[in-house]
Formats: structure tokens, C-alpha cells, sequence
């Protein structure tokens, strides 16, 4: 059976504490959900947000796979017909396939919130749909509260989803908006649903894809997810990894595996499941949250042993401590006392460097040993290839230094000393750097915005006599993670940096005590993996 | 009815990556789950570690409320009498009313594992119960990896639990060991466990307590163990704050409320359950983790409002938008301010300064077009309570700077002017702060681990000779946010810092190109919210 994967994540998902996503990351995620491979992204409400337009317009133009973009709004204002709505109108405006719809099933809201009567919100809700259908547009129709108003007044909950169903909605979704449900009141729900949209007698057109749509409230989103799809719901909304509001939306990144490990229903196409654990990463990383290592199946100690009986276990019968294996959804064992988990995956990636390393080779064992004390203060190499490339080299000797920087000074000043005019009290950075290369001095300053800024600048700068391909190096992302809280601004910081030559991107990182130190470790990688990489390639034949 | 409420935070929990208590650490999480009023606390296994005998030596003298400890250990080795293993006379030694002994339910441990025969494990499972209810234990039975044991071989997996309820276990608990059952699975085990366990006929001696013990692999503890109560079981094993292994246990925080609030079944004495948010965080505390702000019912964003719809459903009808009343747990509802959020939400937070405001007073309205252009420059107030006041304040008129920052100087130098000796060049980062507070200069200097941190030594120096209570304060968390990654190191950065003075906590925000002058701005809020509500405390009367 197949069960269609919709993720919120850009909408519903912005909706968590701390979660903003920039027109940047937005299209770097919807990039990443489709590399996944799910059936529907929803990516905002373009009718009240003029930056999600912007979104919409951008994204018409991208290429995606297999996903489809949906935009998110409200059934029509009460009193008011569906072609004088202009946040209606701006739905349409996003030129999307899918349209989803939210409206009223717990008559509290209707009454209460909205204050409308019960016979004008049914009208709200079979308007919209049946306007939306007639401009083309395929209608998911969200039954906000749906679980909520079905204990409340049953009658009542089931007309409001038939009315979507007979208006022409494709597909009703049951939202337990406030996240209170537990699984036996998601069973009746769905059952009671299902009955109620399901046309009697023959030659009738096929009822609507009923969805599920949880909330984290009662620590049972994923729980409600996978009882809803077993009473019968073919269609999943959630957020790759629970981004949401309070405690967050139902994170797909559980439900998935669930659905197709355990359940053999198919969510994603054949084999994506595989990339799950890097794709949460990716985005995670995007929306600057770390992702919790204890989270089911894609977490980093979701595998993780530390009792020796277990450990014990396992290396006599895989199954005996672990539900799946890891391997499943791009996960992997570890043991956190004796290090045996991981070589392979050291090996994997070394072999870029030189073909013949494998997981016995000693050099794996001497980077696992590296990767672990690196590890252990702070470092991550999870996002940045580029560094661990390096540490390849330096562990294999197929290293040297391409420049060194002897010395710099960064200078931050407030008032700007540039600004004498007595009026605006612009900021100021400076720097300067002194750099060797091959027995050759250099030395160069340069100002910038912000500290780090100007040390790139500056050492651009003084490189560029003897690298002019540095000249098309540019930064493309700087990430700075706070890597133990609790000392406060004296605590270790963990930069990622981005880089790109306007062909190939590749990532680098440095961790220290000082974001500055920190900045310039991440900056020297990344420049020496760009001049590495066309040392290789034009000098091949002498190397 | 009463559930029991057995917590294992001191031995399953303790299993969980990154938990270790020391002695001392674990008497305080025997103290704070006694205050909270949990009937069972497991406490460690004496029998294989003397670390935990000595703890259950001194436990003995503590006088609990209503906390009974437990040992913990397994059934005896195979071949041997029970009289003869050492490891269940530690457990004796204990001293403990109840001990709890775990076996195997699932063949494939049997053979594989623990390589015996089925009968000597069935042995194993009735002899050493019998021998410690001889010696006078109440003997509670965990049936590990029950569940799918009785998927693989029913008849034996529940031959398991009669054997060890016809030695006398007055309690037998069914484990999902692996974390893998979905919740339909737990109906089906513990209606089987039921049926196995309870004696036919009048005049029999009651059937023991049945109980549940889930871990969250699957993203289900919590579903598994209500759905168990609902199918049964009335005694939950967990961990408080969901602490262990791989994914962790079952959370009892998000259980027990689950259990009192929506099942009306009393787990803890009458009014304790306001007690859960403190004590979870105690625990917290103690174990050195933080609680995940999105954890249900307990975590801080548990209640929080973002979206500006929900904010106003809830200010017209709590429930609409709140799957219980956050008070009844000793938690509290909170609007996050945002651009998104509306003006009820802003009118109900600037209550705090002055009372008369409301959602339509003309200072609202002015907030909201503030924070609209603050965000679009990057600022965020969800995560900075104070820096907010601080603007509610200033659109008020009801603030006057408390100090000016005239000028300062950052420098990061490398290698250190401090290490000439040639050999380590130790980073090193300098400030200077020049002040001015009520017509008084002061300039101090400070170097320190990193920028900011020199930045921030040096501006408490100079002002602690006005305002000495500065010195109470310390910066307890520190975080930076890189706000469009898109031009790189020259993108804005969002500095979030969290101070304490010992007694409260508060939250600043500051937003610029440059990390240092975020960090000054931050920082600056912070010292300033500080000595605000001091002044307000100390000099009421006058103002």
C-alpha cells in the first residue's frame, strides 16, 4: 500500500519557537524534502505574507522530482463571497497545483472563535473548496480540530468534512490541531470519517484520500500518525523533524520508518529511505537547531549501547537489542564504550583520497582515534567534508602546507574611527595578516563588517600575489554553534563554513575558544581544499 | 483507580549517553522523586556494582514520604542454586522491602544470548523468585523483551510470566525492551498476559499486578504505556524526564499527567501533579541536561502561542487552542512575540509594565509596527522576555539609560602578545570599556577567552564602582544565530543571552553585522533589565 508523505515543515513547521527560515533556507529545504522524495511540500501562506509570495514566485521555477508545492490558507472570510477574499486571491496568486484549505469541525471554534453560525461556516467550507476546485485547483482540505469536535458534537464534525468531500476536495485531512488525541480516540475518529465521506452505492465517484495531521502535546504524535493510517488514512502530514509550534508536529522523520520498515506501506521512492539521517541533518542544519541525539531512528544515540550486556547481545544476534537495523534509514550502530562502530563509514569516505584504504587498514584505526578526541572537544565533521578530506591527507602525509599565517590582528572599535563627523557612529572592524608562502612574505589589511569579515578580507588579500584563483572563491553560508552553553560567552564555538567557486560548494569547520580563532581554522581549510583541488588537476602529470 | 508509578531514572536512565550521577547526585533525585510522590523508585543493582551498594547503605537511613526503593538485578546464573550466586546476595544485602529481578521472555535470548535450554530458563525464572519472597522481598518480575517474545513464541513468552507469578512476583511487568512495538501490539501482549496470569476459579489468591515498561524507539513510549493502562496494566515503569538508553525510556512526565488529567486515574497523591514541572527540572538540574523546551505538558514551549490566530482563540476560549490548562502541572501559558503573533499577544505582555495597556491602545499598535521592522532586520523577542520589556519601556517613555557606553576597543591578536616565549602561541583577545554614568567617566580593561568575553569583562569592571550589585550577575548561556547565511561572514548574526543573579533568570537579544556589537547589545539589555527591577525593588516608594 502506499501512503503519501506531506510535509509542513515551512509552514507549520515556522511556526516553533526559534524556527526562521530565510527565503535562502526556504528554497534550500524545499530543495532537500525533494531530494527525499515527498509527495507534497506545503511552503507557506502566500494570502498574508508577502514574503512567502516572494517564495512562491521563485520556487514556480524550480525543478522538482517528485514533490508537489502547496499553498496554505484559510476558508473565505464570513460574509463575503470567494471572489472578493483577498487572501483567497493571493492563494491563486502562488500558482500552485495544491491548494490546502483549513476550516472549522469543532463547533466551540465556530461559535465561539470565529462567531459565525454553524449553517454559515458549512457554507465557508463548501464555497471555498468548490471555488478553488473551479479555478483548477486540486483542494486538501484540513479539518482543523477534527478530533476535538467529533467528541464534542459528532454530527456536527462529520457534515463539516462532508461538505469539503461533496464540494470537491481530493483529499480531507483530520487535524488534532491542540495534539490532546490518544490512539483510541484517533481510531474512532478516522473509522467515523471514513464512514462519513465514503459514498453508498455503486457508480458513484471514489470517496476522497482521508490524512492525518498530529500534534506532540501528549507525547503521541507519531502514535496517532500510525494507529490513523491502520483505521485506514492514506496520507500523512508532519514535519521532517517535528519542527512546530508548543511541542511540535508530528515528526515524518519517525513516522516513516514505522510506516515502511514495520508496516510495509511504501511513503518515499524505493531505496530513499536510506537517506533519511542525512536529509534530517541537512535540515536541521539549515533551520540552525540541533537535532536530539536521542531522537527514534535518526538520532545519533538512537543506536547507541552503553550497557555491556546489550552490547554483548548484539555482536551475538543484531536483532536481539535493536528494532531495525540502523543501516535501514542511513544510521549506525555505535558503541560508546569500546569503538567499533564507524570504521566503515571512516573508510568510505578516506577512500576519496586513496582507493586502497579500507576498514582494517590502520590508517582507518588512527583516524577513528583522531575523529573521537576531535569529537570530544567540540568538533564536527558531519558537515564539512572538505575538513575531514584534510584530515585524510594529514593522517595519510599527502599533506603541506600551502601558506601559513605568521600573524594577524582583528580590531574592533566603537565609535568607528572612520566616522569623525561627530553625527553617525558607524561600526568598524579591521584587520591585518602577515602570511609566508614558499619562503615569500605578504602582508595585507582590509576593514570589514564585522571581525570575521575583515580577517577574510585581509587574508584574501595577502594570499591573492601568489593564488589569484582565490579571486573566485566566495563564502556562501557562516554558521556559528554555541558548543557548551554553560559557561556563556566563554564557551567553545563551533563555525561551518560554506564556500563555493561558482562550480563546485564544499564545507569546512573550526572550533575554539574564540569565534575569531574559530573563523580563521574554517577559512584556511577552505582555501586550501580549493587550491588543493586545482593543484591536482593542473599539475596531474607531475604528481 | 490508582496506578503505580515505578521510576528507574537511577538505574535504566543512568544507562542513557551522557548521564552519570555521583552519589550525592543520585540521594537528590531519591529526594525529588519522593517530593513529587512516585509509590517505586529502582535505585541501581548492588549485586554488580559496589558504587551502588554503598548509595543503598546510606539510602536506608533517609526517611521517605511515600517512596519505596528498589534493587535491581537478574535471575540467577545458569547451573548454579541461587544460594550460591553472589550477585543476588548483593542484592539481599541491599536491604531493599522490594527487588526487582529481570528474565528472559523471548526464545531467541534463551538460546542465542544466554545459550540455555527453554526449561532452565523457566527454571531460572521460578527459582529465583521463590528464593527471595522466601527471604522476605516483595519480588517485582520485569519480562524482558516480552513483547516480542510473544510475537516470536507465545506460548512460551507467556509460560515465562506464569512462572514467575506462580513463584509469587506480586508484580509482573511486560517490557517492550527494544522499543520497537507499535501500540496495537501492547493491546495484544497485555491482554494475553492478563488472561495467562489470572487464576480460573473462586477461592485462587488474587492474579499479581500487571505491569508495562516501554522505551521510545520507535517514537511510541508513551502510547505504549497508556495504551497498556487502558488494556490493564496498572503499574507504568520509566524514567521522570525520559532519560535512557539509546532513545530513553518512558517518560513518567508525560505519562502520569496523561494518565491523572485525561483517564482520571490517580498515579500520584492528591495535588502533586502541580508539582511535575519543578521537579522535572530539578531532576534536570541535577543530571546536568536540559529539558527539551518542546516536551509535552513540562517543556517551556509546552503552552507557547506563536501563530497570531491561536493567540486570540485562546484569549476568547483557553481550550480552543489548549489540550489542558498548563497551571495543572505547574506550568504556564506563554505568547511568543513575533511579527506573526498579533496584538493581543503584544497588549497582554506590555500588561507587565504598565496595566492599562490593551490590544487597542495606540502604544500596541506602535509596539507591533516596531517589532514588524525589528524582525525584518532580524531581531526576535520569542526567545529575550527581558529586551522586550526594555521596548515596551522605551515606546513608553518609562526608561532612561542607566550608563553609556562612550567607547570601546576589541582586539584579537595571534599568535598571543602574552607568549613570547617562541613556543605555545596561546590565543588571546583584549578589551577596553570607557563609560559614562551620571556625568562620571570610568575606563576599564579586561582580556579574556575570545572577543566577547573580554568585551564583557571589561564593561562589568567599569561599572561595577556605580552599581555593585553588578557583580551577582553571571551569564549562564550564550547563543549565536547566523541570520541569512547567504552573504556569509558579512551576514548578521543574533546574539541570544541567558543571566541569572541567582535567584531569577532573564533573556536579551541583540542583533548587528558584527558578533561583537550583537553581543554588546545583548549584553547592555541584560546589566540594564537587571538593575531596572533592583531599582523598582529598592526604591518603590519614591517612584
Amino acid at each position: 500500500m502506499k501512503i503519501e508523505i506531506f510535509d509542513t515543515t515551512l509552514r507549520d513547521g515556522a511556526q516553533g519557537e526559534g524556527i526562521s527560515f530565510s527565503l535562502q533556507d526556504k528554497l534550500a529545504v524545499l530543495q532537500a524534502l525533494d531530494d527525499l522524495g515527498v509527495a507534497w511540500i506545503e511552503a507557506g501562506n502566500p494570502g498574508s505574507n508577502p514574503k512567502d509570495m516572494e517564495f512562491f514566485r521563485i520556487a514556480q521555477s524550480r525543478k522538482l522530482k517528485t514533490a508537489k508545492l502547496c499553498a496554505f490558507g484559510s476558508t473565505r472570510r464570513k460574509g463575503m463571497a470567494c471572489k472578493d477574499d483577498t487572501i483567497l486571491q493571493g492563494l491563486l496568486d502562488a500558482a500552485t497545483e495544491a491548494v490546502v484549505i483549513f476550516g472549522k469541525s469543532w463547533d466551540l471554534h465556530v461559535t465561539e472563535v470565529l462567531k459565525v453560525s454553524l449553517e454559515e461556516n458549512l457554507a465557508m467550507i463548501s464555497e471555498t473548496v468548490a471555488y478553488l476546485k473551479d479555478k483548477g485547483r486540486t483542494v486538501i482540505y484540513d479539518a482543523e480540530h477534527f478530533f476535538d469536535g467529533w467528541v464534542a458534537n459528532p454530527e456536527y464534525a462529520l457534515k463539516t468534512i462532508q461538505a469539503a468531500a461533496e464540494a470537491g476536495a481530493s483529499r480531507i485531512v483530520l487535524c488534532d490541531t491542540n495534539g490532546g488525541s490518544f490512539p483510541d480516540r484517533i481510531t474512532g475518529g478516522v473509522t467515523a470519517a471514513l464512514a462519513a465521506v465514503t459514498p453508498v452505492g455503486a457508480g458513484l465517484k471514489p470517496a476522497p484520500t482521508l490524512g492525518i495531521h498530529t500534534h506532540n502535546d501528549s507525547g503521541m504524535a507519531t502514535a496517532g500518525a500510525i494507529t490513523a493510517v491502520q483505521a485506514g488514512c492514506t496520507h500523512v502530514q508532519g514535519t521532517l523533524i517535528g519542527f512546530g509550534e508548543r511541542c511540535g508536529n508530528t515528526a515524518l522523520a519517525e513516522v516513516i520508518p514505522g510506516l515502511e520498515l514495520k508496516l510495509k506501506m511504501q511513503c518515499l521512492p524505493e531505496g530513499n529511505i536510506k537517506k533519511l539521517y542525512q536529509i534530517s541533518r541537512q535540515i536541521a542544519e539549515i533551520a540552525n537547531i540541533s537535532l536530539p541525539d536521542g531522537m527514534p531512528y535518526i538520532g545519533n544515540n538512537a543506536f547507541s549501547h552503553k550497557a555491556g550486556m546489550h552490547a554483548d547481545g548484539i555482536l551475538k544476534v543484531r536483532q536481539s537489542f535493536e528494532h531495525i537495523d540502523p543501516a535501514l534509514v542511513g544510521n549506525d550502530r555505535q558503541f560508546l564504550i569500546s569503538e567499533v562502530g564507524g570504521r566503515s563509514i571512516i573508510a568510505e569516505r578516506a577512500k576519496k583520497i586513496d582507493a586502497g584504504i579500507t576498514k582494517d587498514s590502520p590508517v582507518t584505526a588512527n583516524l577513528a582515534n583522531k575523529l573521537k578526541s576531535l569529537e570530544a572537544e567540540g568538533w564536527q565533521f558531519e558537515g564539512a567534508d572538505a575538513s575531514f578530506e584534510l584530515l585524510v591527507r594529514r593522517e595519510l602525509g599527502k599533506y603541506k602546507a600551502l601558506f601559513t599565517i605568521e600573524t594577524y590582528q582583528v580590531t574592533s572599535e566603537f565609535p568607528s574611527p572612520l566616522s569623525n563627523d561627530g553625527k553617525a557612529a558607524r561600526l568598524s572592524a579591521s584587520a591585518w595578516v602577515k602570511v609566508l608562502v614558499d619562503g615569500n612574505y605578504e602582508i595585507a589589511a582590509a576593514e570589514g563588517d564585522g571581525p570575521v569579515n575583515a580577517l577574510d578580507g585581509a587574508l584574501r588579500r595577502a594570499l591573492i600575489r601568489f593564488y589569484p584563483e582565490l579571486e573566485q572563491i566566495r563564502l556562501s553560508d557562516y554558521k556559528v554553534r554555541v558548543i557548551d552553553g554553560s559557561e556563556a560567552t566563554a564557551s567553545r564555538v563551533r563555525v561551518l563554513i560554506e564556500s563555493t567557486d561558482g562550480v563546485n560548494t564544499w564545507n569546512t569547520v573550526g572550533v575554539s575558544g574564540d569565534v575569531i580563532e574559530a573563523s580563521r581554522l574554517a577559512l584556511v581549510d577552505s582555501l586550501e581544499y580549493k587550491l588543493i583541488g586545482d593543484i591536482e588537476r593542473r599539475f596531474k602529470a607531475y604528481l
